[in-house]
Protein backbone atom coordinates (compact mmCIF):
# COMPACT_ATOMS: atom_id res chain seq x y z
CA UNK A 1 0.00 0.00 0.00
CA UNK A 2 1.30 3.56 -0.94
CA UNK A 3 1.51 6.04 1.73
CA UNK A 4 -0.12 8.63 1.84
CA UNK A 5 1.41 12.18 2.52
CA UNK A 6 0.44 13.74 6.12
CA UNK A 7 0.93 16.87 7.58
CA UNK A 8 2.87 17.44 10.91
CA UNK A 9 2.97 19.63 13.24
CA UNK A 10 3.90 21.11 16.43
CA UNK A 11 3.07 24.12 18.94
CA UNK A 12 4.73 25.53 21.97
CA UNK A 13 4.30 28.58 24.03
CA UNK A 14 7.69 30.85 24.37
CA UNK A 15 8.66 33.87 26.57
CA UNK A 16 12.69 33.62 26.24
CA UNK A 17 12.23 29.86 25.70
CA UNK A 18 9.56 27.41 25.87
CA UNK A 19 7.15 28.27 28.40
CA UNK A 20 4.53 25.60 28.09
CA UNK A 21 3.96 22.77 25.43
CA UNK A 22 2.57 19.06 25.18
CA UNK A 23 5.50 17.34 27.56
CA UNK A 24 4.61 20.15 30.34
CA UNK A 25 0.75 19.93 29.81
CA UNK A 26 0.91 15.96 29.76
CA UNK A 27 3.04 15.65 33.16
CA UNK A 28 0.94 18.28 35.02
CA UNK A 29 -2.18 16.14 33.94
CA UNK A 30 -0.38 12.93 35.35
CA UNK A 31 0.03 14.85 38.53
CA UNK A 32 -3.34 15.96 38.58
CA UNK A 33 -4.48 12.40 38.32
CA UNK A 34 -1.89 10.44 40.69
CA UNK A 35 -1.45 13.47 42.87
CA UNK A 36 2.13 12.51 42.71
CA UNK A 37 4.99 14.40 40.15
CA UNK A 38 7.40 10.75 40.85
CA UNK A 39 4.45 8.60 39.49
CA UNK A 40 3.55 11.16 36.79
CA UNK A 41 7.04 11.35 35.65
CA UNK A 42 7.68 7.55 36.02
CA UNK A 43 4.46 7.12 33.80
CA UNK A 44 5.98 9.44 31.18
CA UNK A 45 9.05 7.75 31.23
CA UNK A 46 11.24 10.34 32.90
CA UNK A 47 13.00 10.81 35.76
CA UNK A 48 11.83 12.60 38.95
CA UNK A 49 14.99 15.33 38.71
CA UNK A 50 14.11 16.29 35.22
CA UNK A 51 10.53 16.64 35.57
CA UNK A 52 11.34 18.74 38.57
CA UNK A 53 13.75 21.32 36.55
CA UNK A 54 10.61 21.13 33.79
CA UNK A 55 8.17 22.19 35.91
CA UNK A 56 10.55 25.18 37.66
CA UNK A 57 11.96 26.31 34.25
CA UNK A 58 7.93 26.73 32.78
CA UNK A 59 6.78 28.70 35.98
CA UNK A 60 9.72 31.15 35.95
CA UNK A 61 8.66 31.80 32.36
CA UNK A 62 5.26 31.53 32.76
CA UNK A 63 5.23 33.93 35.52
CA UNK A 64 3.01 31.97 37.67
CA UNK A 65 3.22 28.69 40.04
CA UNK A 66 2.53 25.38 38.70
CA UNK A 67 2.55 22.62 41.44
CA UNK A 68 2.26 22.75 45.35
CA UNK A 69 3.68 20.02 47.65
CA UNK A 70 1.19 18.42 49.62
CA UNK A 71 1.96 17.89 53.26
CA UNK A 72 0.49 14.93 55.08
CA UNK A 73 -3.05 13.88 55.34
CA UNK A 74 -3.86 10.40 55.74
CA UNK A 75 -2.12 9.72 51.91
CA UNK A 76 0.78 10.96 53.55
CA UNK A 77 1.72 14.50 51.04
CA UNK A 78 2.24 14.57 47.68
CA UNK A 79 1.86 17.34 44.59
CA UNK A 80 -0.91 18.73 43.16
CA UNK A 81 -1.11 21.24 40.62
CA UNK A 82 -2.33 24.67 41.65
CA UNK A 83 -6.07 26.09 40.34
CA UNK A 84 -3.82 28.24 37.38
CA UNK A 85 -2.15 25.65 36.91
CA UNK A 86 -5.22 23.54 36.15
CA UNK A 87 -7.12 26.52 34.07
CA UNK A 88 -4.01 26.85 31.98
CA UNK A 89 -3.50 23.35 30.93
CA UNK A 90 -7.21 23.12 29.88
CA UNK A 91 -6.62 25.74 27.69
CA UNK A 92 -3.50 24.73 26.17
CA UNK A 93 -5.70 21.53 25.80
CA UNK A 94 -8.46 23.03 24.14
CA UNK A 95 -5.89 25.15 21.78
CA UNK A 96 -3.94 22.18 20.76
CA UNK A 97 -6.98 20.26 19.17
CA UNK A 98 -8.36 23.33 17.44
CA UNK A 99 -4.87 23.77 16.01
CA UNK A 100 -4.81 20.30 14.82
CA UNK A 101 -8.06 20.50 13.74
CA UNK A 102 -7.29 23.68 11.70
CA UNK A 103 -3.77 22.79 10.50
CA UNK A 104 -5.19 19.21 9.15
CA UNK A 105 -8.10 21.24 7.54
CA UNK A 106 -5.52 23.81 5.78
CA UNK A 107 -3.51 20.85 4.35
CA UNK A 108 -7.09 19.39 2.78
CA UNK A 109 -7.88 22.66 1.20
CA UNK A 110 -4.19 23.16 -0.16
CA UNK A 111 -3.44 19.76 -1.16
CA UNK A 112 -5.94 17.65 -1.61
CA UNK A 113 -6.16 17.67 -5.37
CA UNK A 114 -2.57 16.43 -5.17
CA UNK A 115 -3.26 13.52 -3.04
CA UNK A 116 -2.51 10.53 -4.77
CA UNK B 1 9.74 45.61 29.51
CA UNK B 2 7.96 42.14 30.44
CA UNK B 3 8.02 39.82 27.42
CA UNK B 4 4.75 38.20 25.88
CA UNK B 5 4.32 34.91 25.90
CA UNK B 6 3.92 34.03 22.16
CA UNK B 7 3.15 30.73 19.75
CA UNK B 8 5.11 28.82 18.11
CA UNK B 9 4.79 26.07 15.27
CA UNK B 10 6.15 24.23 13.02
CA UNK B 11 4.56 22.32 10.09
CA UNK B 12 6.14 19.65 7.56
CA UNK B 13 4.70 16.98 5.28
CA UNK B 14 5.97 13.37 6.02
CA UNK B 15 5.75 10.13 4.10
CA UNK B 16 7.45 7.84 5.73
CA UNK B 17 10.21 10.48 6.63
CA UNK B 18 9.93 14.43 6.43
CA UNK B 19 8.69 14.85 2.90
CA UNK B 20 8.19 18.72 2.34
CA UNK B 21 8.77 21.79 4.73
CA UNK B 22 10.24 25.26 5.10
CA UNK B 23 13.70 24.37 4.04
CA UNK B 24 13.13 22.40 0.99
CA UNK B 25 10.46 25.06 -0.31
CA UNK B 26 12.66 27.56 0.62
CA UNK B 27 15.56 25.96 -1.61
CA UNK B 28 13.06 25.74 -4.38
CA UNK B 29 12.13 29.22 -4.18
CA UNK B 30 15.95 30.07 -4.67
CA UNK B 31 16.35 27.80 -7.32
CA UNK B 32 13.29 29.05 -9.11
CA UNK B 33 14.98 32.67 -9.02
CA UNK B 34 18.65 32.12 -9.41
CA UNK B 35 18.52 29.43 -11.73
CA UNK B 36 20.95 27.84 -10.24
CA UNK B 37 21.15 25.01 -7.07
CA UNK B 38 24.47 25.79 -5.80
CA UNK B 39 23.87 29.78 -5.53
CA UNK B 40 20.54 28.98 -3.59
CA UNK B 41 21.78 26.47 -1.30
CA UNK B 42 24.82 28.93 -0.42
CA UNK B 43 22.27 31.77 0.18
CA UNK B 44 20.76 29.57 2.67
CA UNK B 45 24.26 28.52 4.09
CA UNK B 46 23.75 25.21 2.97
CA UNK B 47 26.40 23.18 1.47
CA UNK B 48 25.81 22.16 -2.51
CA UNK B 49 26.09 18.24 -1.46
CA UNK B 50 23.60 18.69 1.27
CA UNK B 51 20.95 20.53 -1.04
CA UNK B 52 21.50 18.33 -3.83
CA UNK B 53 20.40 15.04 -1.12
CA UNK B 54 17.98 17.13 0.51
CA UNK B 55 15.85 17.44 -2.87
CA UNK B 56 16.78 14.15 -3.67
CA UNK B 57 15.11 12.68 -0.43
CA UNK B 58 12.44 14.90 -0.83
CA UNK B 59 11.71 14.00 -4.61
CA UNK B 60 12.17 10.60 -3.87
CA UNK B 61 9.57 10.88 -0.91
CA UNK B 62 7.16 12.80 -2.70
CA UNK B 63 7.13 10.61 -5.28
CA UNK B 64 7.91 12.94 -8.42
CA UNK B 65 10.78 15.55 -9.52
CA UNK B 66 11.61 18.75 -7.99
CA UNK B 67 14.44 20.12 -10.17
CA UNK B 68 15.99 19.14 -13.67
CA UNK B 69 19.63 20.11 -15.08
CA UNK B 70 19.10 23.19 -17.19
CA UNK B 71 21.88 22.42 -20.06
CA UNK B 72 24.08 24.84 -22.07
CA UNK B 73 21.85 27.83 -23.80
CA UNK B 74 23.35 31.09 -23.21
CA UNK B 75 23.07 30.93 -19.35
CA UNK B 76 25.49 27.87 -19.66
CA UNK B 77 23.29 25.58 -17.99
CA UNK B 78 22.39 25.11 -14.15
CA UNK B 79 19.36 24.14 -12.44
CA UNK B 80 15.41 24.75 -12.71
CA UNK B 81 12.27 23.24 -11.07
CA UNK B 82 9.72 21.37 -12.86
CA UNK B 83 6.33 22.87 -13.08
CA UNK B 84 5.06 20.19 -10.64
CA UNK B 85 7.58 21.36 -7.46
CA UNK B 86 5.95 25.42 -8.76
CA UNK B 87 2.74 24.52 -8.30
CA UNK B 88 3.29 22.47 -4.82
CA UNK B 89 5.93 24.94 -3.29
CA UNK B 90 3.05 27.57 -4.13
CA UNK B 91 0.83 25.48 -2.32
CA UNK B 92 3.00 24.83 0.70
CA UNK B 93 3.27 28.68 0.85
CA UNK B 94 -0.14 29.56 0.61
CA UNK B 95 -0.89 26.30 3.21
CA UNK B 96 2.30 27.44 5.49
CA UNK B 97 0.72 30.74 5.79
CA UNK B 98 -2.57 29.90 6.51
CA UNK B 99 -1.50 27.59 9.45
CA UNK B 100 0.54 30.40 10.99
CA UNK B 101 -2.35 32.56 10.82
CA UNK B 102 -5.15 30.18 12.15
CA UNK B 103 -2.86 29.15 14.96
CA UNK B 104 -1.88 32.81 16.34
CA UNK B 105 -5.87 33.40 15.89
CA UNK B 106 -6.69 30.04 18.17
CA UNK B 107 -3.78 31.35 20.59
CA UNK B 108 -5.46 34.86 20.85
CA UNK B 109 -8.72 33.21 21.05
CA UNK B 110 -7.66 30.56 24.04
CA UNK B 111 -5.49 32.94 25.58
CA UNK B 112 -6.16 36.43 25.64
CA UNK B 113 -7.68 36.68 28.79
CA UNK B 114 -4.34 35.20 30.65
CA UNK B 115 -2.24 37.51 29.02
CA UNK B 116 -0.31 40.39 31.04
Amino acid sequence: MKLMIRVVHKVWLDRGGKAFGDGPCNLLKGIDKSGSLRQAAGNMGMSYSKAWRLLQTMEKRLGFTLIERKIGGSSGGGSQITSKARTFMRRYEKFRAEVKELTERAYQKHFRSLRK
